[in-house]
């Protein structure tokens, strides 16, 4: 193995977390990822908004340091000698720009779930504000680094698809069939709050991921979009399901289907990529492997961990062939890479940004227009 | 086995055929559908428009009778005692509705091969000459024969899935990634050249199948559609790829995606359709599987020739679950079908029928329309 | 598709039956098969040993002669102008060489299904008899006749896989989990009945197919066995499960595992061949694909239907790849290949012979006698 | 999600480790392992048997004391009030054995890898030991710990298969197909060395680990097996392929068969067995699914994360369904519940022991005497 190994140097960069208390879901993901490769070392947090329960979930989790207001964090780590270098926001999406906001302006390194922000205006005024800090900004868009996304990806740059004509993305679970978020279902319940998850549901939630894989491997972004947005649960308030036509600056069309409604669909995210030499297939719920077929030629079969990818899979592939790597190894190796990025200073190209997420809030925003519009092609440059 | 068998009533019909001369493709499989359960006997042709290949064509197969001009035929044979009682059509798409207005007026039979024509209005005169006939039509949509594909219908129409919300289709191909037309394929040949295929490349060949397969099994039909085409490969006359938006009459939305152009996809038709209960999903290439999802359980596998399936499945259905139908299996269920029909007299409400034809020639005009104005919604309804 | 196709010359055979009246499996699926590609017309039968029941099924079949006793049909036809050329012997095993032998002492071309016979003398004087007849003998082993296993051959034959070092060979059912026999199914009462189904059950009627597919593929034979047979069902006088240890002729080393109590499992025959320089895998409820894995090389999906494939497939396909072909279609292969070298007088090597025959009865007496010796190695040599 | 969670009570067990040194697979793997949930802290270690290199890997993981002889870092942790409380023991087979010893003397928990030593001789003296030691004993059978393998057991366990009769396991790889220990590489190079890896190959390496899962799975163990082990690579001194007949204590039959020469195999563990009621399929390289069949019905698949698994399967399980986990959170589940067994002192029946790890040398060792005795039973109890 010539893959990712675990951290080796024992220069461990110290991490704050805000959000992430008792009964998150996200939180706990974000902190496996910080440790499978032992780059971090979770030092403080302000893990709740009520005091309590973040000096109780801080307390079990062994931090040093908590807190209960995040501008407080912010401030005080960055004036402490032995402070967190970098903050990891798992937060519902509101909070996600304010949250970064402060710490960017602290200087302190920003990790943070997706979508980027509640509105677009939001993450617009946020941008403007990282580029004026020397902070980094990392955007946890962890399906992008599985490492069979980037062979994907790495085949597409390097022509072997020929042109690219036809790209189709999905983004299927089943989870909100029914009105989860009248039932006492934390997770459930802000994700269908406006003022919690933002202008979009299903779309933020998880049309996003899907959106950003598709540009990832695709290596390009959407020119103009047209949604057919849905709520098919009663009483619901955000959308639940999309349908979404999409026009990429590459000259390539395709669709997006994005749903939380589809019975037996537990984390159906999957890309197929054509081109007019080739296409490609990759599935989430089976990420060691990628079908790729030669026009005339019989599929191929590639899979994680073997001598015939190219670095791009190797780089981010911890064990051998037939071994599973999943989600948490994936979301690990965002973790490894910003850490290593923050260390040499080299810019990783694959690491989703700012800029990154900026995108994907005028994507989200575009498609709640375009729907309200009853179906237009709204453009996404601006 | 209590399901289909072969014919043991020793009445065949008299069968004739239009097109399908040497070199035909879809000509053969209709020949071996008729076969299979032996309700067929084929002994008149109008095989070519060309004398010798016509000829040529009916001596080796043993026809009785071989015609040139299939008006002549239509004539002829209806004024013979042991003339034929039923026509197959397996012409290009423009001879469809004329061939098949020829046999109506004679009180022959119809079975046609889809598309129903080349334009709707050809498409609407020949329902009209049908109304006038006591003959019955038969159209090949013969995936809608596959046992499982009757199951799926079977559940949707008792209420397994819940409410419809969620219909995606897709018939995905690569035989004409490049320009196969320019090679001398026959095949290719006609189906981009409009004046044989009418206004509709993709769309009519395939799309128009995926589209009567989601209506069949949805038990509705689009009210309105919303359509982006494609023509990829240069010089080609007609489309080649298609992502389509549809709303159902039922409520239900979802997406089509046509395309011929996907280097990795032979003949890759499949379904998914998700209720408030349950989701379903078929392929194909694997037709012997329903994949069957109750929201909150484990996904079922069902499978063909089980004594778990209902009526619908079993009765279209020859031999042992394990030993794999195909193709031609659910082609020629329809013959045998149909057969059972004309013997019969009764009405067996699953075969095609020339309004569905018809539907499906609005279908793909509307499709060719929507583009046409870069996307707006168009009404299937008239 | 320059494949397989319709008989074209209208030569049809005359063929007749034994066996196969109502409420028989096997016999209908020749008809299907002998029909299929129009080689064959069914005209004489002894279709039970019961008059009533003989006569009811001809004329249902349409059949222009019934007779009840195989010897007497197999002199009055060999006596007319128009008598039979080819019987199909579709009974229970135990009456397979007595039927073949009055047939083929008349100079009657046999189609016989598998096993060849209930014991191995048997075989052997049926094949002492073959050898002085002018007749030819085919036994269906069909699922030696599908495409993707003819491609598997001739890629072994070809050297595509190396040396080989493992054959793992399995045919698995469910549909005798429980005493079925004690139900009145007809099916399984003869099969685990020793005086119709011969010295063994699951070995005769599945384990014969498992092996001979592997000797075919594998293009060897087994020099010696070891066995491990068992009876689950209580009360069931032959085997319904065994586990076989193999060493074949060209080395190579092996497994093979048959059972009719495997929940779960319908027709579940799959090979799996293993050389130093590539594998093969195939399994008949996907028989359109074949698996193939060249070390160190992503594995590839070879399809049936594909320009890449050899002629061996493509010889015995008759539609476009992504149409599914399946069991009927294989089983017509070996009757339209049989038709074939009748007409031509080309022997063709693929075909299972009555030797092919003699040795699959040599290796299911090996296996019975292995078993009761608690599992030594037996020599199929002789 | 209420099943495992990372260690929230801050209490974590001093870790020491016997090899794992530069260069080396699964110390990496059982470092991984014990880091994700956060149980221990790896503090000391005896990292290679060469001082410079035990060094420079000590320092690069930040341990606090590096050592060169077990033996000395056995007594000398020992003595220490800062001690490591458990060793994971991470070297070749020979050293397993001789290590645990040393350890288990000194009161001081073991976690080892499998096979438990390199001959059964060696496996019964340190069973001797560890029956005089307080300390506790931990194997590393992996496998065994993921959920679904979890699910199986208890599926199993609560009679949902019937009465168990047959077992298939197969563990099968491709990477030793040639003679990869005469290149350098030091994986394969040890693994093939008699002198490292002891009495067996392929049945030591991945047999071991096939037959604990199927005794694990099944509830039970086997009484006799019949052995037929080969060496297929020229020059290679121990099996790399085995077909084995097995007879189990509750009465079932079955096979095994582990193969390190079968190309396209990357990490093929998978079991399958059957019962009078049900049967079950499970696959390492698709590790979060289960397939249950209950004869009759349609197949079930079975999927990790979901609300109608058994608590056996939760307790191990992390992240929702649809998030894959993989074999580092399998591996890791053995971490954490040794962890949990340690401090709770209460005994956790679903984790591999010394006793399992005896009784599979006793599993080898009877495989290689059968093999050389040309395959005879061999006898299991003692």
């Amino acid at each position: 193995m010539s893959g990712k190994q675990e951290n080796t140097q024992k220069r461990r960069l110290r991490l704050g977390m805000v959000g992430g208390g008792e009964g998150a879901f996200i939180g706990e993901v974000h902190r496996f990822a910080a440790r499978l490769d032992d780059h971090y070392q979770l030092v403080a947090g302000a893990l709740s908004s009520q005091k309590d329960k973040a000096e109780r979930s801080a307390k079990v989790l062994g931090l040093a340091r908590s807190y209960v207001d995040f501008e407080q964090m912010a401030q005080q780590e960055s004036e402490r000698s032995d402070g967190i270098e970098v903050v990891s926001i798992v937060t519902p999406n509101h909070l996600h720009a304010p949250v970064a906001m402060a710490f960017l302006k602290q200087g302190i390194h920003v990790i943070c779930d997706k979508p980027l922000s509640a509105t677009l205006e939001e993450a617009e005024a946020l941008y403007q504000v990282a580029q004026a800090s020397q902070a980094q900004f990392l955007l946890t868009h962890n399906y992008s680094a599985y490492p069979m996304v980037r062979e994907a990806r790495s085949m597409v740059k390097a022509g072997k698809l020929g042109k690219i004509r036809s790209i189709q993305v999905e983004y299927v679970q089943d989870w909100l069939t029914h009105s989860l978020e009248q039932t006492g279902n934390k997770q459930a319940a802000w994700r269908s709050d406006p003022s919690q998850a933002g202008i979009a549901g299903c779309m933020g939630d998880i049309g996003s991921h899907a959106y950003q894989l598709a540009c990832f491997v695709g290596n390009t972004q959407a020119k103009e979009i047209l949604a057919d947005l849905s709520t098919w649960v009663e009483g619901r308030a955000l959308d639940d399901d999309a349908n979404i036509l999409l026009r990429y600056e590459n000259g390539a069309k395709g669709h997006l289907w994005a749903s939380q409604v589809a019975p037996g669909n537990e984390n159906a995210l999957s890309l197929r990529i054509y081109g007019d030499k080739a296409g490609i297939e990759w599935h989430q719920e089976s990420p060691n492997e990628l079908i790729y077929s030669v026009l005339g030629e019989p599929s191929q079969r590639l899979r994680r961990g073997n001598g015939y990818l190219s670095e791009a899979a190797t780089l981010v592939s911890r064990i051998p062939s037939g071994h599973p790597e999943g989600y948490l190894e994936a979301f690990a190796n965002l973790y490894a890479e910003f850490a290593e990025q923050l260390l040499s200073s080299t810019f990783n190209p694959d690491l989703p940004t700012l800029a990154t997420g900026l995108h994907g809030m005028r994507f989200i925003s575009a498609s709640v227009l375009s729907s309200q519009r009853n179906g237009q092609w709204v453009s996404l440059e601006h």
